[in-house]
């Protein structure tokens, strides 16, 4: 049982949570994990399957917001011309981008015969993060078998810290990786749930905030004498889950303020962090073929969208320290180390306000 | 009677037009005109009411697209943000966008008790062009009962060619001004219509190309001795009205193409160029206030969008090639004369292939 | 004297302010303000100049960011195209825009002869907030006169707080308006000025963070029993300004920093809430007409950029609670009254960790 | 010798073309090819050196401009936040780009041990077009070596046509392919090239228009009783290499241009084609590394630009015909057959006007 902000008796918000605090609290959305830990290689790929049925002929509403471009995600630009998400989101280390890209592809291939034979092409969408620190990148380490892992192997629950794409991060100057939370949003047309997860790999130790705590990093490094900083590099990636009906414009609006998170976590948004968001709404789904007819949509109106603002701010907020907190203490390429912050919170906790 | 392109005997790709081959054939689109001729002012506001009820309660998806950013339109960043106009469409010339944009405001405020008191402000929509070869532009000469005028007479007829904002516009280092066309869109789920109104004062004559003629700038040249050519300056304004249901990300890709229209007659987009154009839909109407319930709307299925692209490209073309043909020969600001398409004709007509 | 953040022992950030801690630390830069202050009527206008000199002829690099483009700033577009800045920069009530606009493009005819004879136009730079809380915005009570005296009166010393645009502004529910900070910044190859001047009128006061206090608005909130809350509305205007060598493309990067300040102190970026950033650097003016050359410019190397992330970061964070904390209660249109963040500071510092 | 436009007595525009009438006749600019031809495989890769040094330690000034994104074009991201581009260009079918981008990276850390050890990582640049039509895409028939071929294969001399990337394109419902032409441009201040590549895919016979002859498709359509059409799909490639100084903004506004050369030879920019512009200078190019002080550059002054806006224009327009001009008669998949534009010339230059 990994230990989660909420376990440490601190929220975020004043929004409920789903019932497992997860992205895959929105009804269909599924995780999994590949992870390579051997040695000097710290890496992996994580999977989000946005629902459980195909997703190349039933697409879901798709958004991209980047934040800063210092990044190589790839498929984000048919995501915004289109709206549409066609394939699951694939997370890995920044130099697999090309391995894991082509193995989307031929997992598509391999579900959908009428690609490149009586219908187009399909568009994979992949994001990374640079997990060099405590992984040997260069061996481009992640496979085709990689991938499949993780796609295959995705369930509601999921595991959380050093996982998958999130073996290797750093967050903070600590152990980064894969972090979760998720909100319930209220309108008198219903209930919708928001979810988040994110790789996380930015921010540097001195700036590091926490909620009633302010600024943890500087207790923490005062602690850490040997930590070398390195300045806001590395990346973040935020994906947004939601089954709220909202049309890709609405939704990258959404998107956009994950950003709030990295602003209240401590970031400034370095210059070598590339900050991407991905969101997709399960609401609304978009049929590949047409059948003639009109497409029957529903949406919110502009006026309820403010709900969902707090709950990406509070949600990414959440799933950053989720996944600084479950991330274990990891030694990797070089004997570098990165620390886990779950060491320094039974401290840290007591300073609280 | 204005003489206009199909008068001449020429057509625009092969989709019908509609009945007035106008923009006002999108159901309840009106347009009117003030025009200021007197000496050495030569300018006006032309106005475009997307819908004859309250814009302001009652709102139109919109769209723009910013070819070339040299530009000075007002209005631009909500509509991007929300894809909604509030208010009608006004062009000018571009001294005047403040004082336009400022009596558009008061016109809103007028009919609209609320804004500013219990509801927020309002988003004036506002485009020009540089008007200054023919125009006394200094002068500032555009007041409020000017702006009030277009706006109140405006109707489903209206004239092209030199007047209101086009008045003293410069196309192709001929006369310009306001030109407009429409396509009918035929699905199996309906048969909408797509108008294009443009605002045309760019390009350089020698590059001026017509459908079945070519190069038809370079033999006008021939005929015009003491033309001074003066690059492809100015700016185009395209304003794109249609019913067809749809969001306003497809509505954004359907006005782009309005670009293919400039490249068909010539232009290279120059540098001093501000090439902006604007779209709205009238369909899936935006209540300003929430009732608390979801939006149901309908929009086209991708697959859907090319008719509409042809049409804009078509329409737009047609558009620009009336503006110039009912534009009058005129003399303004120190002497200067800009002389009509209009009066080439027979001789370009004869020489169509 | 106004009583600032740093006099109640408060800093942001480890980088050093320049001499006043204001944007007119950037050498040439001068703020004005025309305030109006009439009963009903609590509103403004401000003027930044970047420089002293004809900025038409000599135009300064420029750069806009659009966090929400749910406002109705003019002129955005050209600096987007062109990256330069050449008129004087103005904020003022959102229903002013026109007027302001339309004064400020008059004022650039009257020092520039050539504009609209042997030269073309020029883009007017204006940005606005919605002050209706406070101020009878219906009655566009700006005049041109006030825009005269807001860009004549401009100095390097000038007050913050409940002047110029700011007269009539909220921020988290208490009395936003004009604010400014800057940071030195040193590198191997020299020391630079960014500064930075906001117009906050954003933010939901249960939201507001202060560094070392936290979520100081609940506290605050706890005091006003009667206390109004209208969610995260308004609009935030930050103007940056350095003698950094930066080309747009930097410069933009930069600005998009301040977001991080919004983040900081609270703010979720809410949906009626229009965020827009723009910024200019000094260093490499840009002529306005060619002198047949190649212009040789100077910008930094990207990796020197992080520094200047972190001072608008901090510069914005500070100058957003100067503002607050120099704006004194006021009390406006229809009794509404806003209280200074001054009036609970005593209690706030004394709470601080 | 591969017949091109020139071949047939046919111009476009008054600039001068380079010797080679090629993307290379940009100094320093290499093309290469691995084609791939093999039964029911038309496919391969195209691979632009924009320099013949380390271009991840001397990167070029960069820029991207996304027409339409129907695309999967990978490592556009970072060109636009950084305005540089640090590898190879390379060109292939779109369900190899995650093989092809995986390919480049390898390339490039074999020849920069520091990426991911002593600096961060590096950026692929891979753009793609459709070839299903005569190539079987599904079997993702590039590999590794194709890649590595193109990649040292390059040279100044290069074939254009149904080679490498252009092996099993259509384009204007003829055989597409690689395409070149370049452009002298003369300033005061010296005189530069601009070249353009194409990998052109995109248009509908019915549409495709020649210079001089007009709606050359609809004469190549009567005489082509089979062909069967299928709407504007497929995507367009257009790479630009210049010497001119520019920074990335201009630069971006310059490829935009190439956007005038799909509406010349009758494009409407269809749903389905992701069209794609690239560009880069090799004036200025930008270290990896800091070495402490401010970057000396020259930029052209912005009235400079309408000459390389022309040049675009005009050279993307020559490059598409020289694309269909040398692409030979091809039969692929399924016994799929593109008829070259070649084998109509005879008859259309006789109709030339």
């Amino acid at each position: 049982m990994q230990k989660r902000l909420r376990d440490y008796g601190m929220t975020i918000g004043s929004l409920e949570t789903g019932p497992r605090n997860k992205i895959t609290d929105v009804k269909g959305v599924t995780v999994g994990h590949s992870t390579i830990d051997d040695g000097d290689i710290k890496t992996g790929v994580t999977a989000i399957h946005p629902h459980g049925g195909n997703l190349f002929t039933d697409k879901v509403v798709g958004a991209t917001y980047v934040l800063n471009g210092f990044g190589k995600a790839a498929g984000t630009l048919q995501v915004d011309e289109l709206g549409t998400i066609e394939t699951p989101i694939l997370l890995t280390n920044t130099l697999s981008i090309g391995e894991v890209t082509n193995s989307l592809i031929t997992y598509m291939l391999e579900r959908n015969e009428e690609i490149g034979t009586t219908t187009g092409t399909v568009n994979p969408l992949v994001a990374e993060c640079n997990d060099m620190f405590l992984n040997d990148i260069r061996s481009q380490a992640v496979k085709k078998h990689h991938v499949y892992e993780a796609l295959s192997g995705a369930s509601g629950e999921f595991d959380e810290g050093a996982v998958g794409a999130g073996t290797g991060m750093k967050c903070f100057g600590l152990k980064g990786g894969i972090g979760s939370s998720s909100r319930i949003l209220s309108y008198p047309h219903g209930a919708y749930t928001l979810g988040v997860l994110v790789l996380s790999n930015f921010g540097q130790l001195e700036h590091f905030r926490m909620p009633g705590i302010g600024l943890a990093g500087e207790k923490i490094k005062a602690k850490l004498d040997d930590h070398m900083d390195e300045g806001d590099k590395g990346s973040v990636i935020i994906v947004v889950a939601t089954d709220l009906p909202v049309e890709s414009r609405q939704l990258k609006r959404i998107i956009k303020r994950a950003g709030v998170a990295l602003g209240r976590t401590g970031s400034y948004m370095g210059n070598g962090s590339g900050d991407i968001f991905l969101g997709f709404s399960t609401a609304n789904p978009v049929s590949h073929h047409s059948n003639g007819t009109l497409q029957k949509r529903e949406t919110i109106h502009e006026d309820d969208i403010d709900q969902a603002f707090t709950a990406v701010a509070d949600a990414a907020e959440e799933a950053i320290l989720n996944s600084m907190l479950t991330a274990k203490t990891t030694t990797g390429r070089e004997g570098n180390t990165l620390v886990s912050l779950a060491e320094f919170m039974d401290e840290l906790a007591g300073n609280k306000v």
